[in-house]
């Protein structure tokens, strides 16, 4: 019943310093063993896309376990179970996990979750997982939003920034999304209810903040960095919050030597005259709340609270030039590739 | 009995975007008027000199009122009560307040702490007034230490700096102070007790900090910026609490115009793998909890728990080059001019 092999992408190269090639990566094929006890065999639906996957595949930063020259390309996807040898799994239970490239793979069951009832693949990737739990454990942790705050968010049309932005609206926030391009810009007010938006490529995202913020920014939730975070720290309200999780603008130089990373935000001493906080989110320190964020986000799910905008290209060929797009701004929500059928 | 004129300096120039110049400040003499009801007529003793009072002649930062071309220029200090026409001060009084540059002052007794008993003038400087209240607020609400805590201190030399690094051995914290020099360095393991210091004319602050904070920074307190702020990133612990205090590197660029000002810590993004938080620290904020810190503060002296130097200089028309040479790290220990004698 099952493929006898599966086509994977390893990793062939570490793109430090620079963008992705397409030769970072190497197709290859490779048997498929049989699920020793508390495995299963899940065959891959779709995977899943992040920003944070170049710098796994650099092993630069302190992301995650080391990724070897050779290895399976690390990133999380949906799957349907084939064969279980693990009493909590059933063949035919759709399941979301550090998957990889790949579209078999046997792993153990208990790095599977089940998606729950009713929530479908694209749906669970876009507002459950790594990017439901970032939002709303960032969010609630770290940018601590309290009714009538102005929160405003770069990278706004991207999953997170999206969940985030609607996380914002049901806390009471006052919320201003920075997005590129007008059709980005006008889906974040007039489908997710955000109060305004700033088309960053057309618009001077300074004034625009100026006219947006009068009483300036309480919350703000960094996915780019470089002059948008800049032009935020110049506007932050007293005892702001500044939600550094992404650097989008960033991920292209080397992080092994500073000297040639990109200057930091030459308004970062505004901190003092604000009292305001500028931290860091990595999911990784937050792991015991995840099932709480998991529950509150399902709730609103489950009521239609939570909208998303699923990029989905088709075809397991494409897994690099998916991950690849996301550095230039290509995809618009969500980017998952699909990669089977059930 | 007392002077029918005074001495004063003015503000002449706003020094922005460039080092204070002696033509910034205009000496002059006036009147001494008669206090009225609820007033006090001081004579000046001592007066203190910060950084930050460069940026209150410029005008531009959000420290304080502003100040005007021509106004006396704004600073503490201590000084004797002459005369008093309120309730709460007697001639002979010494006390604390916002005197500025003049010799004598008539100023709202409202304005003005008495010293507490026993504590002479430069303690009372270096140790209590803003100084001690900024080091004791700034690291127990920002810095947040706890025993066994690396607590990396920049300018530590000076005068907020040195005290921060004692209440941080209080705090049972593990202190390492940068400064510039090998004489301030041996003053502070010889005599305050850090455990370690390091000479940023001399040595290599980035690997000097890998060699004395193995498992990374837990508290940096920051009074410089520049690359010293930015190899403290590069070198903190899983949630680590940098403390923005002050920015002496940056003092002589133009805020106005971001374009003109230094970049800012490249290595910023050391946040999103470490967690840790970047909060500015203002005085201003924490007006309700000085009357705390300056009782704990007192304590401390009294029992001799903490030390100080100060560098006095002699002479009312020596205020200029004072404030002056705090920008070239000219100063070891609290800046201060001695103006009279009692």
């Amino acid at each position: 019943m099952t493929a006898q092999t599966h086509r994977q992408w390893r990793v062939a190269a570490r793109p430090i310093g620079r963008p992705l090639l397409a030769s970072d990566f190497e197709y290859a094929e490779a048997p498929i063993r049989e699920p020793d006890e508390g495995e299963a065999l899940v065959k891959t639906l779709y995977l899943s896309f992040d920003p944070a996957q170049k710098s796994w595949m650099e092993n630069v930063a302190g992301y995650r376990d080391p990724v070897q020259i050779g290895d399976v390309m690390p990133g999380r996807g949906v799957g349907v179970v084939l064969e279980s040898r693990d009493g909590g799994l059933r063949a035919g239970d759709l399941v979301e996990g550090p998957i990889g490239w790949r579209d078999h793979a046997v792993m153990p069951a208990s790095e599977l979750k089940v998606l729950p009832e009713g929530v479908a693949p694209p749906a669970a990737m876009s507002l459950l997982g790594t990017t439901g739990a970032t939002a709303y454990l960032g969010l609630v942790h770290v940018g601590k939003p309290k009714p009538g705050d102005a929160l405003v968010i770069s990278g706004a049309a991207g999953a997170t920034g999206s969940l985030v932005g609607q996380l914002g609206k049901l806390a009471g926030c006052r919320v201003i999304g920075i997005a590129g391009g007008a059709e980005k810009c006008a889906w974040l007010t007039q489908e997710l209810g955000f109060d305004g938006a700033i088309d960053y490529k057309s618009e001077n995202v300074r004034s625009r903040l100026r006219d947006l913020c009068p009483k300036g920014i309480d919350v703000f939730w960094d996915n780019v960095g470089g002059e948008i975070l800049n032009d935020a720290l110049a506007r932050l309200s007293v005892g702001a919050r500044v939600v550094i999780c992404g650097g989008i603008s960033r991920y292209n130089f080397d992080a092994r030597d500073p000297s040639q990373m990109p200057p930091g935000p030459r308004n970062y001493f505004n901190v003092v005259f604000t009292g305001a906080t500028i931290q860091g989110f990595l999911l990784g320190h937050y792991e015991r709340e995840i099932p709480l964020a998991e529950a509150r986000l399902l709730d609103w799910i489950r009521k239609g609270d939570l909208k998303f905008k699923a990029d989905v290209r088709e075809g397991f060929e494409h897994a690099p030039a998916a991950l690849m797009g996301l550095f230039e701004g290509g995809n618009f929500g969500k980017q998952m590739l699909k990669v089977g059928e059930p």
